[in-house]
């Protein structure tokens, strides 16, 4: 039988390299920045652009399909996750990224069906790399098969994540505590190039052995989310227990081991969950 | 009159290129990994190897120059800085990231005479990003002439620094309270991507506004200093004094009212200077 969702997934690699030329034509120009939630989370008219180009054409070509995009969320609309086909889109990953053109700034694309990712996209697009995975298939970016390090030591592993846009004290507080909790494990360090999705396709490649963050959207992991499974990598919560693509919580690991060894690491900040009705 | 160093710069910049060639091929073969201070302070066959070579081709060439070389000093060379022309050379800038593969391992040679830095390369080279600059001629990448963003508003700036490879309990704990304050200032945010070179090379290209950082070598900093201020940049001590390749710490910014304000915040982390004599 073939792949019913082959078509879909295709259309998706051939708009985020659509989306990711937009971006890098923003780049040359002057970028207006306005905030959402605090001061320093940023979002740009490109972001709203972006957004819109890709969800008015998937939506001209698949009109019964759903959407959660970031900028869409930002503007009021919904973000439940039904059984219907679901795109679920972040136009900028790393927008703070992108405001200061450091140069890590991805399209993300995850398409989501009865609840299960079936293929993501990350382009990152300044790097000109187009990471993608279709469930059962393999992660790929830019046509090169990937493959997670394997790592099961946490003692040899190198991390990734972000300290984020949160300038709560408490949060902050809790963000460094957990660093460093895990610095003294020892690890061999934590990275960070300040997009989650990009974060998590460093770890797909093997460059990183494992990505947490708490604080992040759906939409920052749907596209990668798949890339790490397909190229051997785990999904978990940061308790440990099974990964939630609402929760906006995740660690992405080369292994369940090391996975686990960083729940055990972790103290969790409460959140309110992307699918919260109230 | 003909620059008296243009053709050690020369050589450098094609000496850099031949090394970024030998890490490039090593980064597919095995990795055999050794430590040095500490069980995170990594070293590697390929940096021991790759510094040979640079030195070895260099004092055929200049026979009268000298030499501070990181794996040199390790293996118990000096690392006073004399008014001779001295060749300051990290072979791989980012040895964790190399071990790793992680994408951000750099060659680093600065070129300093009479205690001043005449031209600096980092040649970062996964991404094949050569970068260089020869004092009052301006900063380049890849040919492409380099300038800082010339911020001056902290709450709008994003920084890159390093966790390091310090894991006594003190350290660790004045590097995350650093973060702490510079995040509650607020800034934008914090990026590491695990070379100090090519954490400095971004803020030449304007991507970052600052980068600080206690705790790494001359070796780290002489390349990537001059690209700093023929960017447009400055260099500060972390005290906000002047600037002191010899002691371990820096702060390299886009203006001088960013660099002075991160001064004010950061807590210093006593350290013994690279040509301590005992």
């Amino acid at each position: 039988m073939a792949d019913p969702w082959q078509e879909c997934m295709d259309y998706a690699v051939a708009l985020a390299r659509k989306a990711g030329e937009i971006i890098r034509g923003a780049l040359k120009e002057e970028i207006s920045v306005m905030t959402k939630s605090s001061p320093v989370d940023l979002v740009t008219e490109t972001d709203q652009k972006v957004e819109n180009f890709i969800i008015s054409l998937i939506k001209e070509k698949y009109p019964s399909h759903s959407f959660i995009g970031e900028e869409s969320v930002a503007a009021g609309e919904g973000s439940i996750l039904t059984a219907n086909p679901t795109w679920i889109i972040d136009p900028i990953d790393g927008t703070t990224n992108f405001v200061h053109r450091f140069p890590f700034v991805a399209v993300s694309i995850g398409f989501v069906v009865n609840k299960e990712i079936e293929f993501g996209i990350v382009y990152s697009c300044v790097e000109d790399k187009m990471y993608t995975a279709r469930k059962g298939k393999g992660a790929f970016c830019n046509g090169q098969k990937l493959k997670v390090s394997g790592q099961e030591d946490i003692t040899k592993s190198l991390l990734v994540t972000e300290l984020g846009s949160n300038r709560d004290p408490e949060t902050i507080k809790i963000i460094l505590s957990n660093m460093e909790r895990l610095l003294s494990i020892p690890i061999h360090g934590i990275r960070a190039v300040g997009t989650a999705a990009v974060n998590m396709c460093l770890v797909a490649t093997g460059g990183a052995d494992a990505y947490y963050e708490m604080g992040i959207h759906c939409w920052d992991m749907a596209g990668a989310g798949i890339i790490i499974t397909e190229a051997g990598g785990v999904l978990l919560d940061v308790s440990g227990g099974p990964f939630d693509l609402m929760s906006r919580r995740i660690i992405a690991a080369s292994s369940q081991v090391v996975g686990e060894r960083i729940a055990r690491a972790l103290q969790i900040i409460p959140l309110k969950r992307d699918d919260a009705t109230n």
